[in-house]
């Protein structure tokens, strides 16, 4: 039996559970972990709108006795200003609840003693601060939208074909599709890292 | 027996065949068709350098008896520009003699009745000139470099999605090398590619 629910379906699952005071089949939970977009709000113009019910499911999961914790592949933004998006919709929370890739990112780098050559959108690069960024030794990618420029992508291969063993790490994947019409960072990841592949490839030729 | 020989290795070969005054085993060749860059001269700053001998190579194939073409995958400049700079290199050509992907391009589109949306290096639109490109229902994507923008790799996406069956064209392929150490035209061609594949499969669930 779980512990833990994870929920990234739709505010109206989490509605009817908030609804149901927690009792039986789900008597066991001890927390519970939501995703955000597309879970409590629909992204669009202006930052997005919360999903009707939502607003008032965060309410009673705090009101109950669960441990709640928000996750999201967000990484065009500071878990700061994404927070206080969310609360200017309307949403409790704070940012020490919220986990997101850039944070996690950076618990690696400074675990491997890593440092970064950033591919990522410039309103994240506050969460790299603490991070030392000389004499880059990985890249680190993330959704980076105009950033992806044929210099900035160039830049980054740069970094990566002058080392010995290349470390590229991906901040999160999300395909494009109809309600995301772009051409996401995956495809630019798997550019970046096919041509760094094809480089190694002549090397040890 | 071919009867025409297209070389493709480097200029020394090449030098060392017209020295050959087209005796024995070559005798019944009635052309040949030359590679440019990489055989007639290094690509690099300024436009690059002739091959030791090639100038020479090419003067004597032409005073041969043999058919001379010259064939080439250049995408960022028209075959006016290009066909310029060698001639300012020494060879003696003339763009009639030079086949390369644009003008291939063209023909294909004509015949089908296709008018491209470009995603090509700005140097080589004027081979496109002849060619409607009003409402676009295909896309010509090229060796774009700067070009590769965020902006132009989804203007493209935004036309191919917008088709019942998208149509791409790529004026070629070329991986990155030691001696190409970009992020190349192939990556880019790939990744839009991919994006609208996702898409198509998306819809057709």
């Amino acid at each position: 039996m779980p512990h833990i629910a994870s929920l990234c379906a739709n505010s109206h699952r989490l509605y009817t559970m908030a609804d149901h005071k927690w009792t039986g089949s789900v008597k066991s939970l001890k927390g519970v972990i939501l995703d955000m977009c597309g879970v409590l709000y629909d992204s669009g113009e202006g930052g997005g709108v919360p999903i009707s019910g939502s607003v008032e499911a965060v309410k009673r999961l705090k009101e109950s006795d669960l441990q709640l914790r928000f996750c999201t592949n967000e990484t065009q933004a500071t878990r700061e200003k994404f927070v206080a998006k969310l609360q200017r919709m309307g949403f409790e929370l704070s940012v020490s609840e919220v986990f997101s890739p850039a944070p996690a990112a950076v618990s690696i780098l400074k675990e491997r003693g890593l440092k970064p050559h950033l591919l990522v959108h410039d309103d994240l690069v506050p969460e790299f601060d603490s991070v030392d960024k000389m004499n880059p030794n990985c890249v680190v990618i993330g959704d980076a939208a105009d950033k992806f420029s044929y210099k900035n992508l160039n830049d980054a291969f740069q970094v990566l074909i002058g080392m010995e063993k290349p470390v590229l790490f991906s901040l999160g994947r999300g395909p494009s599709d109809e309600r995301h019409p772009t051409v996401t960072a995956d495809g630019y990841v798997d550019n970046l890292a096919a041509a760094v592949d094809i480089i190694l490839r002549h090397r040890s030729q």
